[in-house]
């Protein structure tokens, strides 16, 4: 695995091989990851992953000097499932300025849902995102399904700015017990975690029961809340349109249920498509 | 010249060729435009000219609908400089949801000079120019130098975004008396005409007194004025670092003098380089 830390290189080694698919991250990797860097290789015949923590996406309170950087064992990781290239630049590479001047604006939906609480977060995304598609010219990149905002973000910005670049969804990686890979997950402790997989568990009963034919929304929404209150969740949801993350109107056919959740020091999110 | 209409027909012309040189433009062409063609011709083997009329850099009270439209004309120019290639897309082509959800935003010089009357302006050209580059891929552009402050925008734009695009500005082309050529010309009486090629006059001027040592700007300047006032021209000055575009201190090296005036009914603007 190249590990290559300036955008000229990066740009060199790019020219040089055909089709490539990309996996943004920022570092601090699990199986998450590794699950959308199987399914780049499905994409393309080389594999670059980024590894950036991007203080743009940071607000204020959100610690961004004390985001886990654990470089040595992200590369190991990244060796064993054969990716071909590491992009890996310094802050000065990627914000030369210091300051970035130009900004990728997304519309209003970057102030909703989890941006409600974190101001210019997914500015902060596009923005990166937009540079680093820019430098590494990819013609597939993978993003989780667990950040279904972020995805669907950076969708509706390769539609709208004509990125030539192929946005892949990668379906979320669980453990077994149902919760969702996450890096925060690492902040829980051991009675947390093992009350965690319970905001899965609720949205799948969520899911089958409107499958089943039950639009009683709100009701099945009250029934999970109480669930997880009991076990320390304090919960948010919404049920939008999968397409477009507005509001789902009765019998929506294509539903997205969003959920965070507080539970001690992280705020957990997962989501539950429901396809009727 | 092959004429594309899609940005996927344009995508799949862009895959079958290697180096090519873009020259955006609105349409109305003249010889200011084929000079930009001409340069392009030296960046790669093909050159892509684009013609869009763009709503979103047109302000309230600017008149879109009116924007002289030449496409037969256009077309025979640019087959006559053996264009390979124009991307002639429809609105609903560029803006297919109508409104444009993501957009490039500027820094504050977007508000500045010309965006000071001009709100929304630069960020509509930062947007299309983005797109344009995103569907073209070109590996060259060319701007002209006239509009000096679109040209810093963009450089700065592709340099802040990592824009794989190479920005190569091309020298004011000009009528034999000196004025700028530009499609606001076509505006002027005959009598506004024959005034007109005193602002690139008084520019030279003010450009050979600094050359030759004389440091007392404000008296150029005032000089300058009373001349075109006369003449007039209602005039504006900015004299900036030509890097930046921000305040030019005295002993300068690299100054840009920027200039716009009004004259009749069109704002002519013009520019001069002073290098010490």
């Amino acid at each position: 695995m190249e590990i290559i830390r300036t955008v000229e290189d990066m740009r060199a080694w790019r020219r040089a091989v055909s089709k490539v698919a990309l996996v943004p991250t920022m570092g601090n990797l699990h199986e998450g990851h590794l699950a959308l860097v199987a399914a780049a290789h499905q994409q393309a015949d080389k594999v670059v992953v980024s590894i950036f923590v991007n203080r743009l996406q940071f607000g204020q309170g959100e610690d961004f000097d004390a985001y886990p950087r654990t470089f040595e064992a992200d590369c190991e990781k990244l060796r064993a499932v054969s990716v071909d290239a590491l992009f890996f630049p310094t802050e000065a590479e990627l914000y030369p300025r210091v300051k970035q001047d130009f900004n990728v604006e997304p519309p209003h939906i970057q102030n909703e849902l989890c941006g409600m609480f974190r101001p210019g977060h997914f500015r902060g995304v596009a923005t990166v995102v937009c540079k680093l598609f820019n430098i590494v010219q990819p013609d597939a990149a993978c993003f989780g399904k667990k950040d279904y905002q972020q995805l669907h973000i950076i969708k509706a910005m390769v539609e709208d700015l004509n990125l030539p670049v192929k946005v892949v969804p990668v379906d979320i990686g669980r453990a077994e017990d149902g919760l969702a890979l996450s890096s925060r997950n690492g902040y829980l402790t051991a009675e947390e975690r093992a009350a965690a997989p319970r905001l899965y568990r609720n949205l799948t009963v969520m899911r089958d029961s409107l499958l089943a034919g039950n639009n009683d929304y709100a009701a099945l929404e009250a029934a999970a809340r109480a669930d997880l209150e009991q076990a320390g969740l304090s919960i948010m949801w919404k049920s939008a349109r999968a397409d477009t993350l507005e509001i789902a109107h009765a019998g929506e056919k294509h539903l997205i249920i969003l959920a965070a959740a507080r539970l001690g020091k992280p705020r957990l999110i997962d989501n539950i498509e429901v396809n009727r």
